[in-house]
């Protein structure tokens, strides 16, 4: 069944036991899909009428809108189950949605185990490995066979993220040992022991303050499909699954494209996002930007009298200064994914340095050379007169490009590293922050040039 | 052994025979980096040692570098079991990079399923699933029982890449039916028929030429490990599997910030990659955007009668101009991720469209206040006279801010659509591309705003 099959069933017509049955033929993320189009009432009656397991594993997807609010609606009993029988991580978020007296009803009911994990899971920060990990996995003492391993995942096996991996334990100490993937236990003899099916080496491991982009960065580096979470003691707490990750990953490109458009990240899409909510992402940097970038009147009222000498000197102004922004915001997308990627560290700030200065200074000298040209073809056909000192006029924008671009390529590329040594995410350097520092220099630069090379003559 | 304890290997006092012998105890991913760092006959040499099914790993991995060259320096026999043994994604990728004679020399040695999956794999087009997939999948006829697909895959089992989940076709044409994961097949009682332990409903499936943002999102939205990859007839001929999927998300991920920062993607990290290339990659765009910005330039052009009767108004143009930029540059990264998440559809611009005009009105109207009070607080405090015409100077600002910030949210949040539309990426909108857009007609309106608004008096 395709997407676009999916609204072929006419949820209006049918019987909400009708629809139930129906839905449990489909994939979870279809029957996700037909379940939020359904208003809350009908979302409840549909989650009476389906199947428990199948009604856990919906409330397992992240997709599902307003969980906690069709928890507080069904039945306690039945509600108790599917928290009972959720992944904890999903359980743990769906949580913390709830109305604060529908948790203190359900809260007792819930099995120990439950409660245990969700206290635990809810204790970890926002893009930590931590709130990214489930607290179910496979856990075996290195004294088992494969065969007892197995049998022992056919037993234990709650939610599908158990068994990506299994995880050898000291039988006394219970310290993490080993990894074992599902592979390597498929393809070992059933009477091997379980570390010899193991993998080689030491575990690749995480504490539970890993940041997310670290984790996925781990991923994508040993191809890993979950990837175990230890305490100081090195005690397994937790995994982290690739599915979680590629979710995280997907969040995270979002919220570094807003903030290199220079807004705050949206918790919600376009399209679902209050108007208010709106104004407040986006308002909020825009009058930051337009505070910073009202220092360009005060630098150009401290120009007054060049300007007033000199009006073919402002004709240039918007080009000589997006020059300037768009060169600082090459480099800072540079850095940014630079640093991103661990292609550069935080010490490294002096080659990156090193390299954008003869970079900005050849890129300015591009960009001067054919500013010139256009000054000389507009001049000599006639176009526009920038007057009898056009030469000076059109050396004068020359140079000033030369040093604007080349500010732009070292404001732009130092940014990133100066916010992360301060502690900010890089990603922060947004594309509007940087042209506004580089706007307010570039003003300076240009007059000042412009003194130097058109006093006693123009100016 | 974690990545910082390489270093410790003292990797130019050891003979290649000591050093093979050491790496074949690593992760891959660290003995990649200790190769990497070794100069090209060290790592030809300790390849002739390394155990062959270890060699087969390092060149799985892609992180290797120039694998190409050192499969031309090792013995031809070597190289043939080599690219024999790599997954076939990987083998095709290293063997597009190698000198035409040796490609000559090898590929007549090579396998001919090597060679039939090389051929085929290098036919798709960049970035597409059939680029991404690999050619190695387990397939079993629907009448086997699950003991036998297990005995199968313990038997066949070539690439880590095989297993993450089999495919049941029909014995007789060989069309897919269902997908099976590894998890199900455990799980699954082994004299249960192959059709019992598959997932409900139709596998989920995607044709060679399916993008690969596409690809990723139906791994997000199904929580994929892998996909199957089907011809017109419903034959499978490959599969993509979740570790391709990170690496192509990691990398679209760089492409977009590069793009949105305005220049064109690196395909090297920022450190290795030559001062040219870099001058290419970044001076093309900013030469395109200087050539646009050079309108501004014949804008006010066509305004020196006003610029010279009203200088004050000069004051404003960086301010002024750079609100626009910065509120199309927010728009143009909303629309960017709601597009590439599919929060919306191309269909949907008007709708956009009908939300960013009046949400440019509004943050429009708050820079504008913003803008009123400085000149006001300014003139009253005696910092700065803007004439006797101030107030009406600061209404010209006030209401050249709601205009220019509109315009700038809806050519920001269209401009994505528009090259959507054309068939461009639409995250080719760069910031530095909208704020050019934005500057030109932001002058315009600027003066235009001040001709209606001071004529009579300044102008």
């Amino acid at each position: 069944m395709t997407e676009n099959q999916t609204s072929a069933f006419d949820v209006k017509t049918l019987s909400a036991e009708a629809l139930a049955e129906r839905l449990s033929r489909l994939h979870f993320a279809d029957a996700v899909d037909v379940i939020n189009d359904l208003d809350i009432v009908e979302r409840v009656n549909v989650f009476k009428f389906l199947p428990i397991e199948y009604a856990i594993e919906l409330f397992d997807k992240p997709e599902l809108d307003e969980p906690g609010q069709i928890l507080e609606m069904l039945p306690t009993e039945r509600s108790v189950t599917i928290l009972d029988g959720m992944s904890a991580d999903q359980a743990a978020d769906v949580f913390q949605e709830m109305e604060e007296a529908t948790r203190a009803k359900l809260y007792p009911l819930l099995k120990p185990l439950t409660r245990a994990e969700m206290k635990k899971l809810s204790s970890y920060p926002d893009g930590s490995a931590g709130a990214l990990m489930t607290t179910e996995f496979i856990a075996v003492p290195s004294t088992w066979s494969v065969r007892q391993t197995l049998d022992h995942i056919r037993d234990v096996e709650r939610t599908r993220e158990t068994v990506y991996a299994s995880y050898v334990i000291d039988p006394e100490t219970s310290v993490l040992i080993k990894a074992v993937s599902l592979r390597n236990l498929i393809l070992a003899n059933p009477d091997d022991t379980i570390l010899n099916a193991a993998t080689n080496g030491e575990p690749i491991k995480i504490g539970p303050l890993t940041d997310q982009e670290e984790v996925a960065r781990l991923f994508r580096r040993h191809d890993l499909l979950s990837v175990p979470v230890v305490d100081e003691t090195d005690h397994v707490i937790g995994i982290v699954t690739v599915d979680d990750v590629l979710d995280a990953m997907t969040e995270e490109m979002s919220e570094d494209a807003y903030k290199f458009g220079g807004m705050e990240a949206l918790d919600k899409p376009y399209m679902d996002i209050g108007f208010f909510d709106m104004m407040k992402k986006r308002g909020g940097w825009l009058a930051v930007l337009f505070l910073g970038e009202m220092l360009t009147a005060s630098a150009m009222q401290h120009f007054e009298v060049e300007l007033e000498k000199a009006i073919v000197l402002t004709l240039f102004i918007p080009l000589i200064m997006s020059s300037g922004g768009n060169s600082g915001s090459q480099a800072t997308s540079l850095i940014i994914r630079a640093l991103a990627l661990r292609e550069l560290e935080l010490r490294d700030w002096w080659k990156v340095a090193l390299r954008e200065i003869p970079a900005g200074v050849s890129l300015g000298a591009m960009l001067g050379l054919i500013g010139v040209i256009r000054i000389i073809v507009w001049q000599k056909t006639g176009i526009y007169d920038y007057g009898e000192h056009w030469v000076l006029v059109a050396i004068t924008v020359g140079a000033a490009l030369i040093g604007i671009v080349m500010f732009g390529c070292l404001t732009g590329s130092m940014l990133p590293f100066l916010l992360n040594r301060l502690g900010f995410d890089p990603a922060s350097a947004s594309a509007p922050f940087v042209a506004t520092l580089v706007d307010v220099t570039g003003i300076v630069i240009y007059f000042s040039v412009a003194a130097l090379i058109l006093s006693g003559t123009l100016l």
